[in-house]
């Protein structure tokens, strides 16, 4: 059973997973590159992972048969396990809790070949909807408190499998990042009355030096702060705390927007590997007037994150104004 | 000039470098493997540096010329600029700052060859010393509120040069994990009237399993929530707030352990990337009785971090108690 260790002095959860050895070979991960003819995300090949937990089958059919567009399973080796209670314990000052919790694959595309930039923005809202279907159904689980939905593209962002998918991780905590937004945008709250982010985004769109892309509804920009190059958050333009459980209208225009920003960051930074998170309130919550989800992309493009992995302190040589030009600029197909 | 900017919602500050462009060719840093022919660290070309701030030379002799056996100099390409004056500036909802600072190499070893690991307890000692030397130098300039010392051992860990050094960023704020480390140690400080890190030894001392090596006046643990296989503290045993205020009769052990600790990652993981960073009390600061000044090492074991350093959520696939165990059985020859 993994178990969630909380840091005493921070206060930030890891989880210690135990399935790997502590020898060296156990952390190289060998990458046999699958092609589509032994890829467990491909259709026809539904037997090789767990049975799935959702998907949309356009033309319908039976469930773990082809036919769908978007696929979602439990991961086959999950960081948590969904059997078990919630559990806190104290180990002497320490505080550790079971590892319970939801480990699931959102396989975006039928396509072994597609990444998520080559869908269209109707195969990427879906790729949302099901994101939010899995939050709603996984909120219902009272052991839960929050979830993580991220995708890692490319092998220096972490990705093991190369079709196209994200992760979700339901946890039975809530995490030092997302509680860390939540009070710092409560304290601006306290002090100004409105939603932080709201506020960003009239002075960016006013100053319009690190927008990267707009439409109606949502906004791409490099944010003031960037911590690496090129980083770039996509926000809804209108004021929503909360994913899963706000209004959908924005959705469309923030699968447009993804799709536009992520084949920018293709044609300028030659397929660069990236991580996206998408942050949102904790489960369980009441209106919070102060928060607004939205979704963080970080490329990977240098190899010196460890000092700021360890430290929290970035050092980032690329201006987001630049950042934020270039994107601008670079053309793209639609 | 660089620029200080903060996070308006997180607090983080982080700093913008503006010497590298923002095409993909800029980020993909080319490592000559320099010999001991062309290093610009090694003794008899130190006129390809900058002048030296502080040398340790056992036989006496000039400055910027052989014969030292630690070195410290102005980096070349610094992240921070020392001409200039504290200059804060709101800039609408966002705050930023003139981007000062100090930004130093100390060259470990005159050898070309060897590597942190491989110096005697005396050569680990100095270069222990030489970090409190400038520490106490550059807190007298009242521009600068902390510094960050810190080491990348290996490419993966962001190292560009072979030869053994390690840096220092002094900076006219604290970092967000000094702060955040220091207001959970107060928190904890103001409930139990004890420093958490002398009842984390106490603890980690008594029950065996996450220590590492100990001796008379250090100690080597593997963190409770350890975020990544292997993390590493090394912790002095006797209270003390600051590292370059406090006593200094502990630096010969913590010497000893982190050589210890070194050598058995070396042998262990087949010499592994590391970084590795101090943590201090900030500069001007009377007593903090709730802090206590440690070392932090983390091999970087995995290419998985991307999504880590986004999000600030760890999966840990080795139990520290694990990896504790491994390194006591791993022999090295002292």
């Amino acid at each position: 059973m993994p178990e969630l260790r909380k840091d005493p002095i921070g206060g930030r959860w890891v989880i210690i997973a135990t399935e790997r050895g502590v020898r060296p070979k156990d952390y190289t991960v060998t990458r046999q590159p699958l092609s589509a003819t032994n890829c467990p995300f491909c259709p026809g090949r539904e037997a090789a992972t767990p049975p799935e937990v959702l998907a949309f089958r356009p033309g319908g059919g039976e469930p773990n048969q082809p036919g769908w567009n978007v696929r979602v399973i439990p991961n086959k080796f999950p960081a948590l396990k969904i059997e078990g209670e919630r559990d806190n314990a104290g180990v002497g000052l320490y505080d550790m809790m079971n590892g319970i919790g939801a480990h699931e694959v959102i396989i975006e595309t039928e396509s072994h070949d597609q990444s998520l930039a080559d869908l269209s923005v109707k195969g990427i809202r879906d790729v949302l909807w099901a994101y939010r279907h899995r939050m709603v159904d996984l909120a219902g689980d009272r052991r839960f408190r929050s979830a993580v939905v991220f995708k890692n593209h490319g092998a220096a962002a972490g990705a093991s499998m190369a079709h196209a998918h994200s992760q979700l991780i339901a946890l039975p905590i809530v995490t030092r990042v997302v509680k860390d937004e939540m009070e710092g945008a409560r304290r601006y709250y306290d002090f100004k009355d409105r939603c932080i982010y709201c506020d960003i985004l009239d002075q960016e769109l006013q100053d319009g030096d690190r927008v990267v892309y707009e439409t109606e509804k949502a906004v791409a920009i490099a944010p003031f702060a960037s911590r690496s190059p090129f980083e770039t958050w996509i926000v809804p333009r209108r004021h929503a705390d909360s994913f899963e459980r706000g209004p959908t209208d924005a959705y469309e225009d923030v699968a447009r927007t993804l799709r536009v920003v992520l084949r920018k960051l293709r044609k300028a930074l030659d397929d660069p590997a990236y991580n996206f998170m998408l942050h949102t309130t904790p489960f369980h919550q009441g209106p919070q007037p102060h928060y607004h989800w939205h979704i963080e992309i970080i490329p990977m493009l240098t190899n010196v994150a460890g000092f700021e992995w360890g430290s929290g302190f970035h050092i980032n040589p690329t201006p987001p104004e630049k950042a934020a030009e270039f994107l601008r600029l670079t053309e793209i197909e639609f």
